[in-house]
């Protein structure tokens, strides 16, 4: 038979398109060839939509996410962190509102020994991203070098920069093709997405923490935790040390959801104080993370009080130009919102703050969009709360105030007064599970 | 809300994905709107892809199916033979293989007054197109302007000719879309295609020649039902008197399989002579295409053995450019297939001989690709016959001897001789089912 290319190729992309939409399974060399034909461009976008559409309503079984995970890592880089003579941990959170974790989790964890080297994203949607976080900090820097960032986990033990474009470039790729396509919200997809990248990173251990709840990206708690044992056992079977905890995302995370706000509330827990529950949620991922690589019987919290957390997140904030006694930028206008009658904040959801604090201008519609550091909202009750009417139950702050109207259009009817006595609508504890050995 | 587009888009691509994909119904102002913004390129091919597997997967009610084929209406121009002053009345086949009813059936039909405005395609894959088997003849043209469509109806009552880029255009672009990404066999995307393309024809009564079995579109005469069903109603929904026949495609169709063979034995049934099964089914869809326009009480099968059949084929390819009387082109080179042992063929599955055919060149693997006229395959026992040792069974003909060896390989156990009294497995009786009022 007479071919135009030059390359034989082993399969066709439409055989095994057809194969997936048949409720078929992919085998082992299947699945590499269509990663690394979609890579070089040989299978087309259009292509891999129909594919990434058939995965989405069929699925696919441990072994093809666990191929398709391996056929991601293996096209691009894969970093080792072997010659650092500590050990590395890492965490990755599937993304909430007021999701700020990984700013006083680097350096608690950085306190006792591990390094921990967190390549973070940018946000998208109503999710906020750590880069953009940072970001508003003046001077710091979200683009280091290999080497750079070798010698920063070396000397310091932690640092938060952007993952260079090596790293599982397929799953780039692909992310984007899913974002405008509808195929984000797939198990297999989100799986391989995440954890591609997480082992490219070369991380020697992983917490994930994965949420569920109505301000998550799968609310629904059982398919968060097939989310999580689905990517424990991905981790693990690649010698990353891995396990995860189920966090309750129906109410935002702390008080602060949007840039500098969450940055300096961050700085707050550092200081000993700050939200409960982002306190709580801080110390227990990095008992988890140390425990993963042996770590065990510290007193994790005391390195928040006494200030060791704050110390250490001032030198990384330095390492990478950062001045950690800057003033964080304010918003030009605020906008605050109160209480209209005497009661308990019995509701609060998570997801039409973040729409909220998106529309303010603290989260990007399009990936090339710049964030507003210092848009977002403040909240000043949570549930559970007593509240006296005329109280301020949450400021706006934008730069722009044009933008105020939409942003109280998507927290309408969020947020409710009840009296003392009802339940509190929270979905529950923080912390529901954990998974791993 | 500030936009970067001149046009307010109504819709979000990726909110209408999200509803398919979760089973959710699409409007009619969505249907429109997705078709529409395919067609001028808002909407990518990527998008459409995934949105096409969507409605693979999850499908689309009746009303669904509707609005889309009106949008894809729509989206080109239509054409009417209102000034004619004769009935019009036309038939579409799913496609088989050998299926060249349409060469004997326009005539046929012309010579009872009613016009035939048949636009024809060509070939893909292992079915035939009726205007690659017509442009065996010499001389003969498939491309018409509207015009001389319109006067050769008028003069003679009959046309084959190609469709023109204008009708549908959108079905066109979803057409060669669907095809690269595994979504061709979907009832509602197949329906909306056909009968897109045959309201915009402008006919005023349709007969659909739906296929079922091993060699057809869809093997099960169940879906074959349903997509007859839908058509059906479409088709009336706007205004074309439609019906149906659910017709038998686990065997060829007649005893050729190519281009200039298919002429060929399309002139013999002409000619009164002919395959039984082939004049069958001409004189079935004859009758039903005209009763849809009122004629009734006529002996169409006595205008196959008095000659008038063969004079109006005569005038109508000649109004063509095509010489009749020229001889059809011969391959350089056969090889026959003879029978091992006495017995009765028992078995001759339509499939394999489709893809032999197409294999010795008389079909094209890529749009471009030319077909070889005189390549295919001739059959000289039918299911049910009996046969001798050393008989010929089939000859396959080529202009490139080295095209043998894989189209043998494709027929190979497609064929079986049994022993008399053994059941022949032809899958039943020719036409199983009329749908329709």
């Amino acid at each position: 038979m007479s071919t135009n290319q030059n390359r034989i190729e082993a399969f066709d992309a439409v055989d095994l398109i057809h194969a997936k939409r048949d409720r078929g399974e992919l085998s082992t060399p299947q699945i590499d060839w269509l990663i690394d034909a979609y890579t070089r461009g040989y299978v087309g976008d259009e292509q891999m939509a129909a594919m990434t559409m058939a995965i989405f309503l069929n699925g696919m079984n441990r072994r093809e996410i666990k191929d398709l995970t391996m056929a991601m890592l293996n096209s691009g880089e894969r970093m080792s962190f072997a010659g650092l003579g500590k050990p590395t941990t890492d965490k990755h959170s599937t993304g909430g509102v007021g999701d700020k974790i990984t700013l006083p989790l680097m350096p608690l964890v950085a306190v006792f020994g591990a390094a921990v080297p967190q390549l973070s994203g940018r946000g998208l949607g109503h999710t906020g991203g750590t880069l953009d976080k940072l970001e508003s900090i003046p001077g710091w820097r979200a683009h280091l070098t290999n080497e750079e960032m070798f010698a920063q986990l070396q000397e310091f033990g932690g640092v938060i920069c952007a993952a260079g474009g090596g790293l599982a470039p397929a799953d780039g790729k692909l992310y984007a093709l899913r974002d405008i396509t509808g195929t984000v919200e797939a198990i297999p997809l989100i799986a391989s997405s995440i954890m591609s990248k997480k082992i490219a990173e070369g991380t020697g251990a992983l917490v994930l923490d994965v949420k569920f709840g109505s301000g998550a990206f799968l609310k629904d708690i059982d398919r968060s935790r097939e989310l999580a044992r689905t990517m424990v056992a991905l981790g693990e079977d690649a010698g990353v040390a891995t396990s995860a905890l189920l966090t309750n995302m129906n109410v935002p995370l702390g008080r602060a959801i949007g840039n500098a706000n969450e940055v300096r509330e961050s700085v707050e827990v550092l200081a000993g104080g700050g939200p409960a529950d982002v306190v709580e949620l801080t110390v227990a991922l990095a008992q988890e993370m140390l425990a993963l690589v042996g770590i065990v019987d510290v007193d994790v919290a005391s390195a928040l009080t006494d200030g060791r957390a704050m110390d250490k997140w001032r030198e990384v904030i330095r390492a990478q130009g950062g001045d950690p006694d800057a003033p964080l930028p304010v918003a030009r206008e605020t906008h605050v919102v109160t209480a209209e009658r005497d009661g308990v904040l019995v509701e609060q959801q998570a997801l039409p703050f973040g729409i909220g604090a998106w529309r303010l201008g603290a989260g990007r519609a399009r990936k090339q969009d710049p964030v507003q550091h210092a848009a977002g909202i403040d909240l000043h009750a949570k549930p559970g709360d007593t509240v006296r009417a005329g109280q301020p139950l949450f400021t706006l702050s934008a730069d722009e105030p044009e933008r105020f109207a939409r942003a109280l259009e998507a927290v309408e009817g969020a947020y409710r007064i009840g009296d003392p006595g009802e339940p509190v609508l929270d979905g529950g504890p923080l912390i529901a599970e954990r998974i791993g050995r």
